[in-house]
């Protein structure tokens, strides 16, 4: 039966080598040094390149629920919420050195031709789309956003409008497209 | 000396095969395959893979100068313009069947890693946004569109938005995302 912490081993170096060089930038061989254990050992624990790379995917998701419980936090006004979600991502970012961008982001560029990342992706930006129209939701309700345009398509809009900034970022390495889209959603599109 | 249609195939399989399979999912092979010529003949034209990527980065951009165009057409409103400069994008988009997306987001996601690339698409923005922000002034000129948001950040905030919304239809394959753009912008933002 194989270690646990191999496997563990390898999905923390897979999630990062993935996220660095892309899935085609990257071979098992990358992932299986980076993460310290012998090739041989991969197959004990993963499929295929593309089974670890779907596993990855749903860490990275999994890690930032820590930070979308912010989207949840009823003691503060829900569009302050939204723009302190978004805020908290782009210090990230920073910190980051605006290398490696947004795994989602960056498997919707290169996985698509693939049906089973698709579905995964379809399915995560669905529920994130669930989140931020839950806080748009609320804004509408208590009044802080005055809106005739329909919640779906403002939530879908937005983290779509994120994705983008991300890959302007990663061309300027700067946070520029992060104070732009900070700027026209919340001192315009929502003012 | 090199025959100039061998560079010209070159250029065109090496666009397709590029845009469809991104720089790390094809070999210098896949793209001589394509082309019909043989594979010792690709580097009597160019340096390496890079190279003409960088070139069919060019072409790609190049090819976009007729729909550009459409910006600069002072018989149409200015943001009748703007809006229908991005519907014939998605128009396009749809009939390639959300394969591909946009070659400058493809390679804002996969290529950063590489000053070259970084550099080339940093121009590539700068030049779009200036045709973006004209259409913006002259619609704040003309009264078309009342706001105080700074021309610059909302040229750049489009311009992510909709390469976040390219990235979005290629998971979801079909044209919600830019529907989703369309309204929110057009009916929203500049409403």
């Amino acid at each position: 039966m194989p270690k646990p912490n191999v496997r563990e081993q390898l999905m923390t170096a897979g999630l990062h080598t993935l996220h660095t060089h892309g899935f085609n930038g990257c071979a098992v061989q990358d992932i299986t040094q980076a993460a310290g254990v012998p090739k041989g050992s991969f197959y004990n624990h993963f499929e295929s390149k593309e089974a670890l790379a779907l596993a990855a995917l749903d860490l990275f998701w999994e890690k930032g629920a820590a930070r979308r419980i912010m989207l949840s936090d009823t003691t503060v006004p829900p569009l302050d919420r939204l723009r302190g979600y978004f805020r908290s991502i782009a210090a990230a970012a920073d910190r980051a050195h605006y290398e490696r961008g947004c795994l989602v982001g960056n498997f919707s560029s290169e996985m698509t031709a693939n049906a089973a990342f698709r579905e995964r992706l379809a399915q995560i930006y669905a529920g994130w789309s669930a989140d931020i129209a839950r806080c748009i939701d609320e804004a509408k309700a208590t009044g802080q956003l005055k809106t005739a345009l329909p919640t779906q398509a403002l939530a879908a809009f937005l983290i779509n409008a994120w994705e983008g900034a991300v890959l302007r970022t990663k061309v300027e390495k700067n946070g520029s497209a992060f104070e732009d889209f900070d700027q026209v959603v919340f001192a315009g599109l929502f003012a």
